[in-house]
């Protein structure tokens, strides 16, 4: 269940009224204010639910007095025709509420749908899937919600809750004379207590290097399959390993059978299509 | 070019702080604040710019002392390696707003090139590719400018600015009593002088009762190729035609050929991938 | 009926919060904070009533337990004296939030009472009083919906919903060696479908010109009934006629007879004068 | 000089935003980017100048390379024709911002145009002409800036700085067991010593119960000037006196002529009709 | 009782985000969602409780389903062990707020706290203890509540609710060639007539100066308490006095001996500690 | 150095406004607008600096004209009569903006001279200190910013960059059925890999079962130091400790003595008093 937050009531408002800013000139006219009006979420193809509390929540700031009921909840399975959840009221205000409604469903359900199937790929490795911070500008929170539902795990949220390397920050240093694992033990001593060094290598002598710093996950960056199945060996007992770089459902259990922890994939927030949901009307 | 608005700034604003409100530990840790460093963006893969100005604005947002060059625009085209554009400055901040910045221009220069797809495929024909209300929360007018730039056109920018009479308005209004020429003539009787009224039909007869009560434009929903063909006959002089419902790159030219003046494509926004777009770093 | 939107909710704490910021000591000291109240909103001289729904939401915003009953609706009558609601709680913050309540109220009453002399005074005539977007920064929604609940119709909301060319536009373009008529082709050509092009003419000759370029709407600048009276029949079946340009209430009825169907009038929002409702106590 | 707040500054952005949120197809279809034109703020009638940086500033908060000259500066008299100030710049920011500019300079020289004329009407007289707190919901600080730019003073900012006993006090109290007397001498024991108390009176009996219990301010509520100038005699070394209720122009010099110290008229800022300022473009 | 305003909420609002924009995993992953709870506020040292309301509403904010139970009320004395008030609800969202609840409740009961020791330490004189305007920035109308719960009084909310002349404006004002007498007049003559002029003063040739310029309030700065006992003399049926600079809880009774109306205290928010309350759990 | 945040300068911004809402009458009234000034920052008396940059950036958001010099930076020592920095620039605003800026570097400075008492104190151990989430409300960023200017570490920022099993956790969980290790397993399987587990125990029983569950971080609660000494030579090789309860500046030293990696201190934030600093004016 998603746990609305206040970022999240605002981002609701700031969607209606870019739909409504002016106002809705084809509901006004034609639909009496007092008229009453069912809607139905309907799932249009085959998915994972995520975003419904969300979506139920947009018609409910836009109008206090809808009842809603709900057959669905997210991280179900949904077939092509499934009954989601119903909005009863006011029929002016469901049909203005009902698009906006519909962008949060549909691009939640579309993340949590392609999630489930990176983790269906992987099935029988002891693995996680895990999102990237290549997110939507506004949405991470919902996002990254949409890949735990999905069946997936969180990278980081933000910059602050883990230490990553990149290699942007090794080549930057190198330039200052300090090699990776100088770089891997300043990290270290600095650090706050309660978050972990992870450094991207690229190659099995980085792993090396990185493991005798100290590092505590090594992000294995676009590295073939059996690099990463010795570099996973490597690591035993002294740090976790995560693949990455360009993984897509043709690669990923490939990756997964390399023995690595973790495998973080962008696609699953930068690149999912939405999840065909509707909204079926009736008065 | 894009013209920034405080709308926008905003949106900058938010995502900076979604993805730095508690600090970024591996920047300040490792990377001296006087350090200089150098980002180019580059492309990963073909396609079409869009975003370069609010990419940019992230960085300038964040840091008003970065110099900035630019070598492509909005709306050309980009292969595989091309630069872009470069970011001069301190290497701290460079790096804390680097994800940001690529968020946004990944996303924008995704569906310019999904739109330029389109575009391309009706190529010889007199129609235009339009977008819809499918867009990302919060996203709207930046998802709407990629579409500009990516040959396409826009439609409602909101409820506002158009009269749109729906299956749903019409399924209401015929519990009420109404059909759809009443619907028509209603709405046509009380809208504002400056808006057009546009019906979305299902079928040959409803074209003609639509026509017949004033219609200016026709959404002419998920209809077969040749009985859009018919419908442009009979509009023709009368109402301008738009093709609609699950068109997609391989349906699309034949929409176009049945002679529609406009082709509406929701996947132009709610499903477009990112394009690939990368930042190399240099101190 | 008002539909309350968030930006208007936005506007009424602002409103609360500008005249309350540093408390209201008068109050707090005088009234004991359990003292029970009621307050009447009385008419003190005839009108046309708008904006209690929104007068009785500052109550409501402030205190969320006040109980009102209404006993007339916007869009009717006033004579003076006639008790229009009552809100009904704690006496301390019915007298905080009374002046701010008030200001609504009273403005919005201003507006529509403006709105219905205009309306009246062209009865008879098949013509629109329409507004225009001369309104006070912050309360445009507002104003133009006291428009509508006194008789009127609204021009654009915002610059988005309809295409206007001005005589600045013209001027501007013309040094650039273009003509009204190619000013208009561009417009037609270039513009979203679900909006009309109108332009702004100030003599036959550019009525003629307008016409014959495509212009839907003509908006007949400070011209005289009689050139009115005749562009009107060179527009027919053609284009619709909008007269505007320091419309008075004295100046109003001939420029219907003219035979126009629209007649835009700044002073609707810019001049109207408040409408004296006060809000009458009893413990 | 008006001095810019941030309050100020988000209002602007508002004001800008109702126009402009979906876009100027007019002006973006029409004007090249890169065009460069003039405006000049003209007076179209005499009257008073208040509001022109703030009119200035919405350029520049629009676009920041406008250049500003300025002729005329707040509180000097506009004779109609005279040319007030110019922005240069691009021709497409000019043409979007400036209506939104001109809501603002013709509301707040309206309001210092009224003031002036009453303050005119007292010349003569040691007497202030003071506003009321019947002021447009999220203006009040610009309309109190109006005020005092066209001679007049300000009353209380907000219910904070000042304590106001009014009729409504006076009455619940009453119910409570309070004459007028222990009323002033409750809030005059517990009030902050920064502020006076000042005190609503109906007629001479109260002039006295309140000058007796140690007010410092009367404000004479609609009495007749013939009472006031008794009451003026009454307080004289006691209390400053005010008149208030319905003054207009016709009745201020009587007012005046009373003796009083101050007179309060709430028309200066809920019914001053808009200065009529234009502005004028040149390529 | 705190009357809650809309800033307020906004500011526990932030507060909220502040400790949970990217969630709490500790709790998320421990406690079961519809685990029920029960905490308890409880004093763990002797004070005076100040802001129960708000860390209440803390909890409201964040889950609306929450039932709490008082037991003592704001302004009463708090033996260490007392029980303050109970929350009822879900034990995951009270998990979350604790903190964000504590730090109100902790910082507004000290300054309380502090504030009431003063008082107690001035039993006897008819004197007032009142605060500055060295508050936290962001808190001021918290912090000035909890002055008022601990038997203390405000001074300026802020700077437009009275003139005080500080001696950075009289040293000014001297480099312009005007005396302390002629600075007074200045301000007396402008200032509006719902506030009064107080003025900073450092010896008793000040005092005289101020007192013949007609000063209504006098701020005796860092004055030895014989020389505030002469002051005083000289004030009476003149002006207020005011005792300000450095006063500690060993010196306030010697300033309050001296005679003075008001003795301000900028360490009541200064330099107050945080009273400790702790939540104690039960499921 | 601080990096000034869009969260920080909205800080400013509300701190600003709430000193400033209705305007500085005083010093409107007396200081001509084109007078020039400078104001010092001068100490009071010793402490450690912090907040220089945020303090001067009140000035330069109240008005961008101001020129500063800045003679000692955040972090070093101040002795009372030190000059640290100027502010050049017109008087009005330099009077207007003084006390907001004053508040903050006060605070800030009040901070880091109480977190610089606690590291001299454990002067020669290898231990850190850091801070708690007792911060005030809004200022969380700044004051954790403060106590690292003052040589101090930071603690979590908020809830979700650390897993902090904490005594109500443990205590719910109990209900459940769950023993201190089964909470510390399940919190280790679920977290993100970026962050570490910490545990909060309360004797040595706990530590073992902390400890063979696989806890990082230990929270040794208001254990005794000879216990505490037990409990870091039962961790060593296992897990970090942190003392943590009612540290003092005089049990600090004891603390720090038995060999724990990090003591975290609540007073650093939550009772710290403002350093002296003040604001020296000459025209």
């Amino acid at each position: 269940m998603f746990q609305m937050t206040l970022e999240t009531e605002a981002l609701i408002d700031r969607a209606l009224s870019e739909d409504l800013s002016i106002g809705d000139p084809t509901t006004d006219i034609l639909i009496p204010p007092d008229m009453q009006g069912k809607a139905s979420f309907v799932a249009k193809e085959n998915g994972v639910l995520a975003g419904l509390d969300i979506a139920l929540a947009v018609f409910q700031r836009f109008d206090r007095s809808f009842v809603v009921n709900t057959n669905v909840r997210d991280g179900e399975c949904l077939s092509s025709g499934d009954l989601i959840a119903t909005v009863n009221g006011k029929m002016n205000p469901l049909l203005k509420a009902e698009r906006t409604s519909l962008n949060f469903i549909r691009r939640l359900s579309g993340i949590a749908t392609e999630t489930a199937a990176y983790v269906r790929e992987v099935d029988g490795y002891d693995v996680r899937i895990v999102d990237t911070r290549k997110t939507t500008p506004g949405l991470r929170a919902l996002e990254k919600y949409a890949v735990r539902v999905g069946g997936g795990y969180n990278h980081r949220q933000n910059l602050g809750d883990g230490i990553l390397i990149k290699d942007n920050h090794i080549a930057a240093l190198r330039d200052l004379g300090m090699n990776l694992g100088d770089v891997v033990r300043k990290a270290n001593s600095e650090k706050s207590h309660t978050i972990n060094v992870e450094v991207e290598v690229e190659d099995l002598a980085q792993v090396e290097e990185a493991l005798d710093a100290g590092a505590k996950i090594l992000l294995l960056d676009n590295m073939a399959p059996e690099d990463m199945a010795i570099a996973v060996r490597m690591s035993e007992g002294r740090a976790v390993t995560e693949a990455s770089g360009n993984i897509t459902l043709r690669t990923v259990r490939a990756a997964a059978a390399s023995g690595v922890d973790i495998i973080s994939v962008g696609a699953l927030t930068h690149s999912a299509k939405d999840l065909d949901i509707s909204l079926d009307f009736a008065s």
